[in-house]
């Protein structure tokens, strides 16, 4: 993590903020944007606006602000989203299906090619252009075939196991939809999404309003 | 937002994380423990353990540590999670169907008893104990049912114009899962499930590693 090294965690999740505003900008056919006028519709400080994007190399120029385009395109890079992954899903359940079926990730150029789960009933089933393997293939199939990333979208109880087969046999990155935190090796990156944990945030504040 | 507003969002955040962990430990039947080895397993400090509970009214005793299921159960309370919520879900699409679906929220107490879609298509499937009903009678079921939360799990496009439908017929917190912010009236609360920058975190932390 060389970038990630020198950056905070803060100012990185910031970035997917910057490209949907981007996005929209573009859309609304808006070419150019000051750091004051892009702070204040995303909230942020023109001097917040301007010191982030100087950690990723620097855009606009003093006086004339940013060229929308190009800055959506040069931070739609640093993600990474000019490449396409190909992402299988671990766990076929509601959720794993659901992950399945979402246009926005394909769109964005992560591809879902293959779910897995154990139950037999599940297997063959077809979303989109992945069909359920049966999880003892988990294995050979990372083998065969190039994984960017592995989604966790089994319950609590299995994930630790699915996610060391899956890292095991040679998966890098893992997007953990579970309950549960998972242990995985130095060199894998695992990005949590605790609904469960939002919920309750979401509890707290409604009962302290 | 009383207690929120002297407690940062960091700490907020951070208790539904305690609530999980205390949970593994009382299925493992540990019935005590110090901030220390609480810290050690989730990754703390035993400083910052102290902190944070300090701020939800200290639980605990020097030199004696925590029980677990008093701060377990005293941590649920201050989340909320001793009543039941009734939710509904704008929204019956993969994703909105996913939620109706998972099982862990129904456990946890909150229960969605309605589900809203504008195409005729849905309109009364059922998923658990909830129907889907057309988008036009959203306002009525509001003003003859009581809803805790709204889940919008709609397009972006139409995110706005459905939130401000279920805010301006009386939903005061509103849980967010579209790829956009939402603009609502001072006194309702919003937590944001963004997906696809979760995503692309992912994705940029899988490029710079």
């Amino acid at each position: 993590m060389e970038k990630a090294n020198n950056i905070s965690m803060v100012s990185i999740r910031r970035l997917p903020k910057y490209y949907r505003y981007l996005e929209e900008l573009m859309d609304r056919d808006v070419s150019k944007i000051s750091s004051k006028e892009l702070g204040s519709i995303m909230g942020f400080t023109a001097s917040q606006i301007r010191q982030d994007l100087n950690n990723f190399g620097g855009f606009g120029q003093q006086g004339y602000g940013y060229n929308v385009k190009e800055l959506h395109d040069a931070i739609g890079k640093i993600l990474g989203l000019d490449k396409e992954y190909k992402v299988i899903i671990i766990g076929a359940g509601n959720l794993g299906q659901a992950l399945a079926n979402y246009n926005n990730f394909g769109k964005a150029g992560f591809k879902c090619i293959a779910m897995f789960d154990k139950n037999p009933k599940m297997i063959g089933l077809k979303i989109r252009d992945a069909e359920v393997i049966d999880s003892d293939r988990l294995c050979s199939f990372l083998r065969e075939n190039h994984v960017d990333i592995a989604i966790i979208a089994t319950n609590a109880e299995a994930a630790q196991e699915v996610t060391q087969n899956a890292t095991g046999c040679g998966v890098k990155t893992i997007w953990n939809f579970t309950n549960t935190d998972i242990e995985v090796p130095e060199d894998v990156i695992v990005e949590n999404v605790h609904l469960i944990e939002s919920l309750f945030t979401l509890s707290f504040l409604m009962n302290n309003r």
